[in-house]
C-alpha cells in the first residue's frame, strides 16, 4: 500500500471516525505526520501478512487524556527516545512498527515514527477503533505481553516498565501519565511478526483511509453520511451499521480525572418528538442508550458526527447545542469473542450488562 | 575493614541511631543481611579511597514509608533485579555497591545486596543520616546524577527511570512507589568511582558499627547514653553533641501520607518541670523545639533513644508513654555547605527557619 500526503487527510478524518470520540485529535495528528514526512520523507506501508515471522515489530502512540492531548502535543524527540529506550531494554531495535489503536491521532503517530525513524509502519492496530486502556487491545487478548514498555514525555523523560500482566502495566502507567501531565508517548507489546499476524485487526489504515474518502466524496455529493454508512455496509468489519439518532447535544458532563476524559453526553431529537439519548465515555464512547434502552455498546462502535458533514467529533470537542448524528457499527470479529469481552466487553468499563452484538439489538 | 555477624548487630543498632527516626527498622534490617550473608557469604567491605576512579558504582536501598517499610519487607530477587535492570539501562554491571544513606535498613539493604551480588560494598554513604528523599543526598550535591535509576517490588515489577533532575526523579518515583504499595527497592546514582570519591561521606558504615558497640559497651557498664555520647564526640562527624531532653511521650501524631511517614511527638518532661519539647517528622525528625525555640534542626542529627538502654526509636516506633532521651549531633561538614542546605537545609521541609549549628545554639 501507498499512502500519500493528501491520503493523510483522508486517514485522519477516517481514523476520527473509528475512535469513536476517542484516539485523540485527527487534526494534530495530520500535522504531526506531515511535519515528519516533510523532514524525513513517507514511511512504507506493508500489509501485516508480509512481515517475516521473526521481525520484532512494537506499538507507538499516545496515552492520556484527550482533553488534554489536544494541548500538549508532541515533540518528536520523545517518540524516538520511546522507542530507542524499549530497543535498549530488549537488546534488538525493532524491524517494523504499528498502531496500537486506529484513532484521530494514534493512527498518525505510528506513520510519523515510522517516517523519523525510517522503519515500515504495518498497516494493522490492535482493536480497529480506539479504546482507553492499555490492555484493552487484541495484542493482549492473543497473549502478547504488553511490557518491557517505555513512557517518554517531552521533557524526554523516560520510563521503561516491566510488570506481570498488562492491567498491572495500566495502573503504573495511568498514574505515571497523570504525573506527567496525562499525555505521554508509550511504546508497548513488543511482539514478533507471528504474534502480529496472529492478533492485530488488519488492515486497518486502510480501512481509515477509505472511510475519510467516503465522507469526502459523499460532501461533493451532498450526502456524506449515506456515502458513509453505504461505504461502512461494505467493510469486512463494520458492515453492522445504523444511523442511531438525529438530535442535538442538549447537556454535556467531561471531567479529566484519574488520567482519562469521563463523562456522558445527553442527546435530544430534532425530529420534534420527545426522544433523547444518552452516550457516556471514558475516552471513547462506551454505550447510547435510548430512553434508558441500550441501542449499542462497546466494543462495538458508537460515533458521533456532524449532522451536515458527517465530520468525526471527539468526546473533547463535544459542544452544547451541536448537531450531530450517531453512528453505530459492528466491531471486528476477533474484539467480539469472549475472550475478547473479558478484557473490554461492557463490564470491563463498569456497565452492568452484557454484550449484545448491534444487529441483534432491536431498533 | 573485616565486618562479622556480630558486628551486624552493632551496625543495626548504629545506624538506626543516624537514621534520626528514618532509614527503616534495624531488626529486619540484620534479619535481612543475616540470611543473605548466611546464604551467600560475607560481602568484602571496602575503604571508599581504595575504590578505583573509573569503576562503576550504584546505590541499593528501600525507599517508602517506614511505617510501611516494616509491615513488606524485601524479597532478595527485588534487589538483584533493581541492580540488574539499572547495569542493563547503562551498558555495563557495576563494580561496587554503597549505601545511599545509614538508617536500620537502608545501611544493611547494601550489606544484603553485596551478598547476594558478590559485589564488594563501599564504606560509605551519601548523607551519614537518613533522609526522606532521592534529592537529599551528597552525590547529588556534588553533582552526580541519580538517574537513570531503577525501582522494583516484590512482585518483580520495575521501573527504569530518566529525568532531567533529581527533584523530578525523586517526585515521580515517589507517586511510583506509593502506587507500588509504599514500599520498594531502588538503585540510583550510577558514578564512577572518582565521583564516589568526591562526594561520599566516608567511613559511616564503621561509624555506625562504633555507635553501636559504644551503646553495648555503656549498657554493660551501667550507663549507655553517657558512654554514647562520649564516643560520638571522638567522631569526626558527630562530635558536637548535646542531650537535649529527657522525657516522656505525651503525644504522637503520625499518618503515612504522600509516601512518607509525617507527624510530630510531643515530650513532657521527667524532672518534675513544665519544660515540654515539640520534634516534628517526615520519616527523619526535622526539628526539635523546646517552648517553641528551636534547638536543634537539619541537616543536624535528632535521635531519640531509650533513656534507659540508649535503643534508637524510629518513628514508626515512637508510642504514648515512652521515656526518651533526645541526643543532637552534628552533621557532617559535607553536609552544612551552602550548597548541601540548599537542597536538604530547613527550607526545603517547609520549616521557615535557616540552619543554625546545632554548637552555635544556645542550651
Amino acid at each position: 500500500m501507498n499512502i500519500t500526503t493528501e491520503d493523510l487527510h483522508d486517514i485522519a478524518t477516517g481514523a476520527a471516525f473509528l475512535g469513536t470520540g476517542g484516539g485523540g485529535d485527527p487534526y494534530i495528528g495530520r500535522l504531526l505526520a506531515l511535519n515528519a514526512i516533510k523532514e524525513f520523507g513517507m514511511p512504507q506501508i506493508v500489509a501485516p501478512d508480509s512481515v517475516a515471522d521473526d521481525a520484532l515489530v512494537f506499538t507507538i502512540a499516545m496515552l492520556g487524556a484527550p482533553t488534554v492531548l489536544v494541548e500538549k502535543a508532541v515533540c518528536g524527540d520523545d517518540v524516538d527516545l520511546a522507542i530507542e529506550r524499549l530497543a535498549q531494554r530488549i537488546g534488538r531495535a525493532p524491524d517494523a512498527l504499528v498502531g496500537i489503536e486506529i484513532g484521530g491521532l494514534n493512527s498518525l503517530i505510528p506513520v510519523m515514527a515510522a517516517a523519523r525513524l525510517g522503519l515500515p509502519l504495518i498497516d494493522a492496530d490492535g482493536m480497529g477503533r480506539a479504546f482507553p486502556e492499555i490492555q484493552m487491545v487484541t495484542y493482549n487478548v492473543r497473549g502478547v505481553s504488553c511490557t518491557p514498555l517505555s513512557v517518554t514525555d517531552d521533557h524526554l523523560t523516560s520510563v521503561i516498565v516491566d510488570t506481570t500482566g498488562a492491567k498491572a502495566a495500566e495502573d503504573l502507567v495511568r498514574i505515571t501519565s497523570v504525573h506527567l501531565g496525562c499525555s505521554v508517548i508509550i511504546s508497548s507489546y513488543p511482539m514478533t511478526g507471528a504474534q502480529l499476524k496472529d492478533s492485530a485487526v488488519k488492515g486497518t489504515l486502510t480501512l481509515a483511509r477509505d472511510i475519510g474518502r467516503a465522507i469526502a466524496r459523499g460532501r461533493r455529493e451532498g450526502s456524506p453520511i449515506d456515502t458513509l454508512v453505504d461505504f461502512l455496509r461494505t467493510t469486512p468489519y463494520y458492515n453492522q451499521c445504523k444511523v442511531l439518532f438525529d438530535g442535538k447535544i442538549a447537556d454535556i458532563q467531561r471531567e479529566t480525572k484519574m488520567g482519562f476524559s469521563i463523562g456522558r453526553c445527553h442527546l435530544a431529537a430534532l425530529d420534534g418528538s420527545s426522544r433523547t439519548m444518552d452516550i457516556s465515555f471514558q475516552n471513547e464512547n462506551l454505550v447510547a442508550r435510548e430512553g434508558g434502552r441500550t441501542r449499542a455498546i462497546v466494543p462495538d462502535l458508537i460515533c458521533l458526527v456532524d449532522r451536515e458533514t458527517a465530520n468525526p467529533i471527539t468526546v473533547e470537542a463535544l459542544k452544547y447545542g451541536q448537531r450531530v448524528k450517531v453512528i453505530a457499527t459492528s466491531a471486528a470479529p476477533i474484539m467480539r469473542s469472549p475472550e475478547s469481552l473479558a478484557v473490554f466487553g461492557p463490564r470491563c468499563f463498569g456497565l452492568e450488562e452484557d454484550f449484545v452484538p448491534l444487529e441483534d439489538i432491536p431498533d
